[in-house]
């Protein structure tokens, strides 16, 4: 039997029973059935609690041993002593476990005691176990959302091709909010916390063979078995884009993370020479991290770094040129075919290079009319700037623009920066599937994980 | 008569003439009139058109020379051919002009011409100029605002500490809509294309003496005269803050940037050594640059590098230490004492280390009992990050924390990420005049334009 066969009941499970369920709703457990109900889960919901006979019209169980069904995922929101004490008692019908509660080993000498116990106790019941100290699985495939956090504070995305692995549960919460907030999608999120049991490799493993993933974004704060992480990333590496962020490089961020899903963070180097040898592509921080989502939800990977500029105001082309030079893109010269074909067909102040500026005088079709002319072999993929200023720029650019992406197979990144009118009227490429990243360095950090980061100089 | 003496019209204009008015909506001048209208300019406004005798019920004239009163700012808001012919009649009145016009050296050699005979017909007439293909001056102290974009486009920031120094026009216009979204203010923006007379270095000698700027911002394509660049920027930069984005940087940008405004990038190298001379702090790139502008409307620049980082929420705790140690920032260890004192004053749960992580546990006051015990002599600065899922948090902690940091006088950074809902508890910081950071990424560049950036290692 592989890992993936003994975890994949985490993704596709037909009951959940809910540990401490409460109708108060200043009870953690009380968000997480709400979470689980509004998601639409399909499957069997067993609230546990022995001081209700019923919470949100579902009959509730005293114990786990009291249901007569499997429990494919027993979410536990209950006291560490608590987790200890059901554990103890007959959890024979769970196969696995998501320990929400925190008071573990990220609190100290005593909280280490005790998740050296509960790892003993989940061993020798056979659970398998994600935490504690997280918030669990939000899948918008299975429909499991187990996130203490309310949608009113933290906004859930939709179904997407991202999958996002973290030992930190604010950040998968900040970065679901994100990229709901921005219309980006994801597959499946996994917040493990302190990872008595269930780790990165393990939902690497699964995620390999999930056809919905097309890509992983990982937010690592330490790796355990970096043997069996290696071999598993690399498998995976293979098969789909895999993205990492390591944080607690250096002392204060270690530190931190000591202190936070009590991991020991080891030597950065470590770290970034694991991720070259397993293929995948590193970023350096949050912003990245998050550009990486937003990009590879719709943009696979390309072979090479030569990136087309096109922009309807100087400045904005300029600076998104110097950021690909930052970031080791390229930014070649227009062929002299090119250059001949744009000139028939522009206007006469638009500037037929690379970068090339429509300026204040763009119409939508000029944009299509420079992808068609110059988006050939010489470039791997485009930056499309929009400043909305241009009194004949609409909206309906955007569905032009996806058209032709579209069609021509390589991607095509819109970069819109500015306040609110830009903003809205950047909205219509959100709305026709098309990520808008707001700054130029932004496009150009998501131009630069399609090109492959470091793995790929 | 020093170039200061020469040039502060252009900043307290008593009269301003609009060549080129129209009272057709699709025009340029349309659009100047109305954000000189809307700025409530207090001062004479003088439309000249031959074609009309009043427009927005304001008299209209055929010629500068017809009005009989001194002009301190004539905008050309005509094709280039109009703006040489009307500079070879009778404009004696004039003292300074703003040529919004594009078609000059951007265009090429015919451009570059019609500008080498601008300049001769300027320097004839003692006239002064900026641009040519410029937005000219958005002034929050003198209510001008030359812009051709419209409010509901581009919106206006309120009044600030901040001036901006740009050839790029579009570049303005981004950077104040951004601004204007986050609530934060500018006094004077300076947008002179093509500088065809007055440049960098002549809005410097004026804004080093002018009391409501506190700060500098610019943006560079090129310079002309280093020499006196370097000159005027040191004097400027022992008064207040100067803060420069050097673009085309490389090769593609800097062929851009000659198409751009017509600038001649020169070597990089050269700028970076001007910049390190002159005592002025470089930033990298776009993003570097708001979030520089959005600091300097607030705090000063610190002696130090050390950083006091408080979170509740881990990972981003996490991620803020590891930017600042990217970006040269120390993330000092708490002190003994400060130790002892959080241990009494917090919960248990809370790490007590830098950074601080309160966790959801976290309370209003939590935050406000750390900075007082924890942010002393050992810190230059503090990042406060807020994640808005705990359930005692308030809106009310703003205004706490604004309170604290005005009484202390340091840098209180404050960092924010998420969406919807994040955003608008955030706003509660903005409102009390906090400017707030979506990213650790972003709260870092911040501090470090504090710290110094590279002129300060």
């Amino acid at each position: 039997m592989t890992t993936e066969e003994c975890i994949d009941f985490f993704f596709k499970p037909e009951s959940i029973a809910l540990i401490g369920a409460s109708p108060n709703p200043e009870k953690l457990s009380y968000t997480i059935l709400e979470s689980l109900l509004k998601m639409g889960f399909q499957g069997r919901i067993y609230p546990i609690n022995p001081g209700y006979q019923e919470i949100k019209r579902l009959k509730c169980y005293s114990a786990p041993g009291e249901i007569k069904d499997k429990i494919d995922i027993a979410v536990f929101a209950v006291p560490v002593s608590t987790v200890l004490e059901i554990l103890k008692g007959p959890v024979e019908n769970i196969k696995g476990a998501i320990i929400v509660s925190s008071g573990f080993r990220e609190t100290g000498p005593e909280g280490k005691r005790m998740e050296v116990f509960l790892k003993e106790l989940l061993k020798e019941k056979g659970i398998r176990a994600m935490g504690p100290n997280c918030l669990g699985i939000y899948d918008t495939i299975s429909n499991v959302d187990t996130f203490f956090i309310g949608r009113e504070k933290i906004e859930r995305p939709p179904g997407g091709g991202v999958s996002v692995l973290t030992q930190s549960g604010s950040f998968a919460a900040m970065i679901m909010d994100e990229m709901a907030n921005e219309g980006a999608g994801v597959a499946r999120v996994v917040s493990y916390g302190n990872k008595v049991d269930v780790d990165e490799s393990d939902c690497l493993e699964f995620l390999e063979g999930d056809e919905t993933t097309k890509a992983i974004v990982l937010y690592i704060e330490s790796v355990g078995n970096g043997r069996r992480f290696i071999e598993v990333a690399s498998r995976c590496a293979k098969k789909k884009p895999v993205v990492a962020l390591k944080v607690g490089k250096r002392e204060p961020g270690a530190r931190a993370a000591s202190s936070h899903t009590g991991a020991v963070s080891g030597r950065y180097e470590a770290y970034e020479a694991a991720f070259r040898k397993a293929g995948i592509i590193e970023v350096a921080s949050y912003e990245e991290l998050k550009d990486a989502c937003k990009v590879l939800n719709r943009y696979s990977p390309v072979a090479g770094k030569r990136v087309l500029i096109i922009t309807d105001g100087g400045g904005i082309g300029i600076s998104v040129a110097d950021a690909c030079e930052e970031a080791g893109l390229r930014v070649p010269e227009l062929s002299t075919e090119a250059v001949k074909g744009l000139k028939e067909k522009l206007q006469a102040f638009a500037s037929v290079r690379n970068p090339i500026d429509l300026t204040g005088s763009v119409r939508d079709e000029d944009y299509v009319a420079v992808l068609q002319e110059a988006f050939g072999e010489k470039y791997d993929l485009a930056i499309v700037s929009l400043l909305w200023g241009p009194p004949l720029l609409t909206r309906g650019v955007a569905e032009k623009i996806r058209d032709f992406a579209d069609s021509c197979g390589k991607p095509i990144l819109i970069c819109s920066p500015g306040g609110k009118f830009s903003g809205e009227v950047a909205s219509s490429f959100t709305a026709v599937g098309m990520p808008v990243f707001f700054t130029p360095d932004s496009a150009v950090r998501a131009a630069a994980v399609l090109c492959g980061g470091k793995v790929n100089p």
